[in-house]
């Protein structure tokens, strides 16, 4: 980074990549880079990895979770899943791999990864505590520490750690009474950790290390919401909004660092307390960009749980979220298969859509009028060539052979988009 | 219908019916009776076809769309459908048949069906014209209200008809260059058929006469909304609203004549149009219950419009919609399959669930309650068995051997819920 590129946003961002975020996004680049200085947009990528803008004004974001589980440690099936990924339009994809030999498994997905890439360095460190110790808690700050510098320095783009999740904010847990429980990997194992060894959580007493090793290697935070609700019945209690007190004070600390910080969210969430969980969010922490899970506006449909969260994504991005962590249909019953990573980032692309549609996102509702276009023409091949996933119409509509190129299947001769040409033609007035 | 019960409601519905229906949905009788006699609550079924109450403060119900089309006029096709749809739990059944012998896949269709059945009878209409005079636009008025007194006379709980299709309304479109003009297949015809034959609809020039055949059958009518919105770009235009506006007058009309009445609604939304939308039919539709197409809240994802659908439709229904008919993925593309119905079904389901937890309809949150419980408790016995599709539970962690019964295939021993118990067992302070 050169003085002046700190000068120009007090992070490690170049004007290159501002530039490109800028045309990419259709946006004034004096406006992004303004936005990126006071932290309500994070910039990352460049120099070979596809710039990804997240935040104020910006489109919507998706992200697609994989990494391999205990269960199943196989490096393939994660790069297959990263290929899935990429290929249904993800924006940036995390790795959580728990299982195997994670430093291969995480430089095997960077080498391959052309977007963002975030990791939880948490998950190994607890791994290799297990591994080291005979037991996850006898981890060691230094530890941590050491773990994520190992990923820092692997050019990720952005690390998730659950900064928040400390002595006060598991204290408020307990007049809770929450159904969930802390449902976070990290969360619920850091706050063992804490009880067991009778200590702070060291990604808070130690967080300016943390930010040093961030800074050093130029990787964004991405605050993690260890508290989140995991359950309807325990959103937005005051566990939850502690820590999103604390990640809020967080997020200062972390700009006055030169590290960008994004502030990751709920979580299971019913319907009519979305936008009010934006409305803390961008307030408490100061308009950082705001990274949401879903959120999942109920709980009984696992299997179905992309769509569960589409519903909550759609409704959280058009009050202001800016960035949609995928769910899909594997959600709650286990690891995904590359087709559920398929489904997982359609469903959050469609809701990251139709909130940029309401935003005024540049371009968002241009789409969706050329698509209304190419209907009232029947131009089958615009349809296809410009529709959210070509693919998936090419099957659908290969699968019914019409008997009418003009009209589909499903109404033939009653065809609307006939009936109305007639209307126009037939009997001029 | 004994003079008894029709002085406590002023519609055609016994008191059995509505015992059966305040029990299932766990509202005081009185009210639902009241509601009823208003017109903000539309009961049907009964007699042998499962009790179905739509409206105000019960549960958001869903509708599944089947029906031969030119192309595919087999009856077993759509056989196979309807048991798809009741199996997956839609609440009624609308055969929208086009094609074949659409008397007798009607009848079948009936024979066959548990749950509250609906048709369109202006598609039969139209069809018949073309073969008896070589053009739909042929068609008289009484050859339409004899094909309405014929799927009345089959023992159908609702008839969608597009009565709000006017001279005035078709007028308001000219004026608003709608990019997808009008979508409704019987609200194109209609036009279509009004501008040949230089005449009003007879569904509203004959209105008096048409409630007479559904108060002799005891069919509700569903008013149809031929002039919805078939594109964002379209939603909530003048002529929309106007055709909303005469429907509103067509509901008095309706509860005067004895006939229970509910009204149909859009189509393509904008998610921060929706609520507005609902708004605006209760106002001008008198309380009259809200039936509604999606929304779709995007033009772009065809394929996926059971996902754009449920979005919108979880909004709408949380707004007040009552009742929302399913949208697939085939949807745009062509007839939908069996699976497509089941997708369908499913993703309405969640989004009428979603909405009936921040609506407060009795038992919803419980349910979610109960799910969470079991989550929290590992019991994969009980989520299986309350899930809302317990074979698609099955199936999902059926393709996972995990090696830990207690945990799952996706966090193995980093499971959050183990942690937990760890964070309250290991360690009492």
């Amino acid at each position: 980074m050169s003085p002046q590129e700190s000068q120009q946003t007090g992070f490690a961002v170049d004007a290159q990549l501002l530039a490109e975020i800028a045309r990419d996004e259709k946006i004034d680049g004096n406006l992004l880079r303004q936005r990126v200085a006071e932290g309500t947009v994070v910039a990352m990528g460049g120099k070979g990895v596809r710039p990804l803008g997240i935040g104020l004004g910006l489109r919507t974001k998706v992200n697609a979770n994989i990494g391999t589980s205990p269960n199943y440690p196989e490096l393939q099936g994660e790069l297959d899943k990263l290929n899935a990924a990429v290929a249904s339009g993800a924006d940036a994809v995390m790795d959580l791999s728990t299982g195997g030999d994670i430093d291969r498994v995480r430089r095997e997905i960077r080498a391959e990864c052309p977007v963002a890439l975030g990791t939880v360095p948490i998950y190994q460190a607890f791994g290799e505590a297990e591994e080291q110790y005979g037991d996850m808690m006898g981890m060691t700050a230094d530890d941590l520490l050491g773990v994520i510098a190992r990923h820092a320095a692997d050019n990720i783009d952005f690390a998730t750690l659950h900064c928040g999740v400390t002595r006060d904010t598991v204290a408020a847990l307990k007049t809770q009474q929450r159904i969930g429980g802390i449902v976070s990997r990290g969360g619920s194992l850091l706050a063992a950790w804490m009880r067991v060894n009778k200590a702070e959580n060291p990604l808070y007493e130690r967080y300016d290390d943390v930010l040093a090793i961030l800074r050093e290697f130029n990787v964004a935070i991405s605050l993690g919401d260890g508290l989140r609700p995991g359950a309807l019945a325990d959103a937005t209690d005051a566990a939850q909004v502690s820590e999103t007190r604390v990640l809020g004070e967080l997020v200062l600390r972390a700009r006055e660092a030169g590290v960008q910080a994004f502030v990751e969210g709920p979580g299971h969430v019913p319907l009519d307390q979305i936008a009010a969980n934006v409305v803390l969010q961008k307030r408490l922490c100061h308009g950082a960009p705001f990274y949401v899970l879903g959120p999942l506006v109920t709980d009984v449909a696992p299997g179905y749980d992309h769509i569960t969260g589409a519903i909550g994504g759609a409704i959280c991005a058009a009050a202001g979220a800016d960035f949609l962590c995928y769910v899909t249909p594997a959600e709650h019953l286990g690891l995904p298969s590359p087709n559920d990573v398929i489904d997982g980032v359609m469903a959050s692309r469609i809701a990251a859509h139709a909130a940029d549609i309401v935003k005024g996102v540049p371009g968002a509702r241009e789409w969706d009028d050329r698509m209304s276009r190419a209907r009232k023409e029947l131009d089958w091949a615009t349809m296809e060539r410009i529709a959210m996933d070509p693919g998936r119409v090419r099957l659908t509509r290969g699968d019914r052979p019409d008997g009418d190129d003009a009209a589909c299947s499903m109404c033939g001769k009653f065809c609307s988009i006939r009936a109305g040409r007639r209307l126009e033609e037939d009997a001029p007035e």
